[in-house]
C-alpha cells in the first residue's frame, strides 16, 4: 500500500521522529498510525535514552561563499565525538551553514524568537483588522496562520532546505537524529554579510 | 643613527599611522619627532583623502580550528574591492580570525565596550578605594590603570597578535592601512567554542 505523505509528515510532527523511519513504521503498520506509533516507541526506547543525554560535544563549522562577500559559522551539539565526526553529521552541517547563507533566517527556532517580534511583526495587521471591527477570535485566528509564515521566514529549522524544498531543516535534523542515535541540536548561528556590495542575491550563482 | 621604539609608538599614537611608516619618517628627520610629523602629512595628504572614503566593499573571513571546536567569523571592510584581494589584507584576515580563535576577545575596540561592562569589572576595586579612604582623583588614577588593562583583556586590536606579541592587532591595522592606502576596518566578529569539550586552551597545539 501507498502512505500518504500527509500521514508521513502528522506521525513526525507527533512524535519529532524521522520522516524515513516514519514512513517505515507505517508501511509496517499497514497505515494504521496508532499501530505506528506503537512500533516507533518500541524502536525508539534505547533512541529516548540518548535523546535526554547532555549534548556536550559537537562542531563548529563555517561557510564562506566563494565571493568572499557571505559568511556563516554555526555551533552543533552533539552526545559523542564519534558522532561529530560521521559522515552524516558533517554533511548535515555543511548543507545548513550553507543554507543559511542563502536564505538569511534570523533565528534557529521558534522558541528564539521574542514575543515582541512577534507583535511588531502583527501590529498593523492586528490594527487594520481591529479597525475594521473583526471579532477577537477571528483576530487571533488570522493572526497564528501569519505566525506560522513569519517563523517560515525567519527561523532556521521551519524554512525549506534549499537544495531539496520538500524538506524542511527539521525534517533533516530529525532524521540525523534517528540515524545517529543523538541528540544533535542546531545551538547557534552567526552570518555575515558585506553590505555595501550590493548583490541582492548573493548566492545566485550557486542555487 | 637609531630610532628609539618609544618615539616610533609615540608617533604612531599620534598620527594613527603605520609603525613602519613612522620609523621611515623618523630615521628621515633625524629622530626629530616634529619634522616626522611634518613628513609624514606630506606623505600623508593623498593617504587621508582615501581613509575619508566610505569602506563599502571587504571580505568575511572564517577560521575553524583542526579540532573543529572553536570557530570565528570576521566581517573586514575596505575602500575597494582590489585591496580585499591583496595578499596583504587576506594575510591579516586570516591572522587576525585565528588570534580572535586563540586570544577570545569580547569586543573589537574599546569604544564598542559598554559603560556598564566597565563599571561592572570596576565596582569592587573602587568600593574597597574608597573604604581605605583614598582621595578621588588617586582613586580615578587607579581606576584608568584597570581600564587599559580591561581593554586589553578584551578588545581585539588592543591586543598583543598571538603569533608576534610585539605588535599589537592596531598596529597591524595601522601598518596594513598605510600600505594598501584604504581605511580597512574589522567590523564584527563571532566566535563559537563547544562548551563541554574541556579544553581550557583548545588552541594549545597551534602556538
Amino acid at each position: 500500500m501507498t502512505i500518504s505523505v500527509e500521514a508521513i509528515k502528522q506521525l513526525r510532527e507527533e512524535t519529532g521522529i524521522g520522516m524515513m523511519d516514519c514512513k517505515k513504521a507505517l508501511t509496517e503498520a499497514d497505515g494504521d498510525m496508532e499501530r505506528a506509533k506503537e512500533i516507533l516507541r518500541e524502536q525508539g526506547l534505547e533512541l529516548m535514552e540518548q535523546i535526554g543525554r547532555e549534548a556536550n560535544e559537537g562542531r563548529i563549522v563555517s561557510y564562506v561563499h566563494h565571493t568572499g562577500k557571505v559568511g556563516v559559522l554555526v555551533e552543533l551539539a552533539t552526545n559523542t565525538d564519534f558522532a561529530a565526526n560521521s559522515e552524516e553529521f558533517l554533511t548535515f552541517a555543511n548543507d545548513v551553514a550553507m543554507h543559511i547563507a542563502a536564505e538569511a533566517p534570523s533565528y534557529v527556532a521558534p522558541e528564539d524568537v521574542p514575543a515582541e517580534a512577534i507583535d511588531e511583526a502583527n501590529a498593523e495587521f492586528r490594527k487594520t483588522l481591529e479597525e475594521q471591527g473583526k471579532p477577537a477570535e477571528i483576530i487571533e485566528k488570522a493572526l497564528e496562520g501569519r505566525v506560522k509564515s513569519y517563523y517560515k521566514d525567519e527561523c532556521l529549522i521551519k524554512q525549506p532546505f534549499i537544495k531539496n524544498p520538500d524538506v524542511l531543516i527539521e525534517d533533516m535534523l530529525a532524521d540525523l537524529r534517528t540515524k545517529t542515535g543523538e541528540n544533535i541540536q542546531i545551538k547557534q548561528f552567526a552570518r555575515f554579510e558585506i553590505e555595501g556590495a550590493g548583490c541582492a542575491d548573493p548566492l545566485a550563482a550557486a542555487s
